[in-house]
């Protein structure tokens, strides 16, 4: 097979297998090429992975060495990303009664939630994360998009057990706005004990659901890694009960009289 | 530029823009390329695609014309995927009292979803999508997948309103398995008039859900495009109130007693 063929196929490889070692003699053998030929490709997409502000290829080595493709988001794109959907969201069309913001558009996007869950692997790729956890609905796809790019699993807190999850741990809550006890719950068998655990919402206030989740993991023993939510929004009466957070976007100032929304870069771009 | 480089940089752009047409001018100018060598790479990329069974390039021609990005799974990767997937499935620790199988691992892992993704979009790749629909909570992931390899946007039916949605347009419908009537709401924005509705889900027993959902359908005004499940279970007490699905599995035989489970290719591998 000629060089141009096989940079096409490890290239489409590499990106469909992030954060998975990949041994030389696999590419060698899959591509009936030379050691030294391989070597030489992954240092061309390398390379052009690293141009483009997409990711880099990470050189393992010794016996059980190879390569690992690290996805990641440059802080170019990233911010120009995160600019493009904070004005998508000032559209006064987008408010509801209450303050909140239509969202669920943007959300429905495959390709924003992608370039989403992009940018938060990139901001916690060195905190070992083993599982992602998010809470039923809205945060399910940002969760699955932040995964695909760590190569880790999912698991979905509900908001009531279902026959089909088999027995669960149940915890209650005191939801931050509505002050109203809540419950929560995560199927046993979906953690394991010691866990690396980033979890990952859509949408935070006051931080009651957040810190609902944080409770569950105590009760799984399982440790936080990470908290990254899409989109904060002030709360007037009271303080957040999560403090250890980062959000892509902060909604500032909705004004429903004067039909104005102020959306801002988050906490992500700060640290 | 030299040709490997840009090699690896067309590769990626087509694989992260499915099914969008890319005009041959954006490659030139990106890569700073002559037509001809443009032309060429996507020859050799378009060959590879389906060498590896992964997809295709779709040339149009014309002063508007340009590539577009076809992704779809071989006969071969799909069987193959399913046997796998049928298999993990067989496995007596996944029952569950009713009869009921635990998935939520298999549901968890990005990429078993992306690979179900391509499967379906493979399948219904020629049927002019225009949105997906599915209902909280396990086929959001599903849904997704299968949108970012259309290129469509993603809608999900709740069963109860949520402030953030603004208004709904709610249906009741009478489970199949429970008989019980239960609600159905989707936001007034999320469907145009005439738009062609893929439904995707993860289970299917005697159907009442799905056919919830084409009712909401028709409440819009909207086609339904076709439907998707993962998979599908024998209902002994009932005939299924929906025909006009595929499936990718099929549970046939669930044995409590005996701890068996029987696992095969659904119709989708038979149309």
């Amino acid at each position: 097979m000629k060089r141009s063929e096989r940079l096409v196929g490890m290239t489409y490889y590499l990106l469909e297998h992030p954060q998975q070692l990949v041994s030389l003699p696999f590419f060698t053998e899959a591509y009936d090429a030379a050691k030294s030929s391989v070597s030489e490709d992954l240092g061309i997409i390398n390379q052009m992975f690293q141009k483009q502000g997409i990711g880099e290829l990470l050189t393992v080595a010794g016996a059980a060495g190879g390569v690992k493709f690290i996805p990641f988001n440059s802080q170019e794109n990233s911010e120009s990303f995160a600019d493009l959907l904070a004005k998508q969201l000032e559209d006064p069309e987008r408010l509801l009664p209450g303050g909140y913001l239509f969202m669920s558009d943007l959300l429905g996007d495959p390709e924003t939630i992608r370039n989403i869950g992009r940018l938060f692997a990139t901001h916690f790729s060195d905190q070992n994360v083993d599982v992602i956890m998010t809470v039923a609905t809205k945060g399910i796809p940002l969760a699955y998009a932040v995964a695909s790019f760590l190569n880790v699993p999912v698991v979905i807190v509900r908001r009531d057990p279902k026959v089909t999850e088999g027995s669960t741990v149940s915890i209650n809550y005191v939801s931050g706005s509505s002050r109203k006890i809540q419950t929560m719950v995560l199927p046993k068998r979906s953690l394991q004990k010691g866990a690396n655990v980033l979890i990952i919402d859509d949408f935070m206030k006051a931080g009651g659901t957040i810190d609902g989740m944080k409770s569950l993991l105590a009760e799984f023993e399982a440790n936080v890694a990470g908290i990254g939510v899409l989109a904060e929004a002030e709360d007037e009466d009271e303080e957040r009960v999560v403090q250890d957070y980062v959000s892509l976007l902060q909604i500032n100032n909705v004004d429903i009289k004067e039909k104005k929304i102020e959306v801002h870069r988050g906490t992500i771009f700060k640290s």
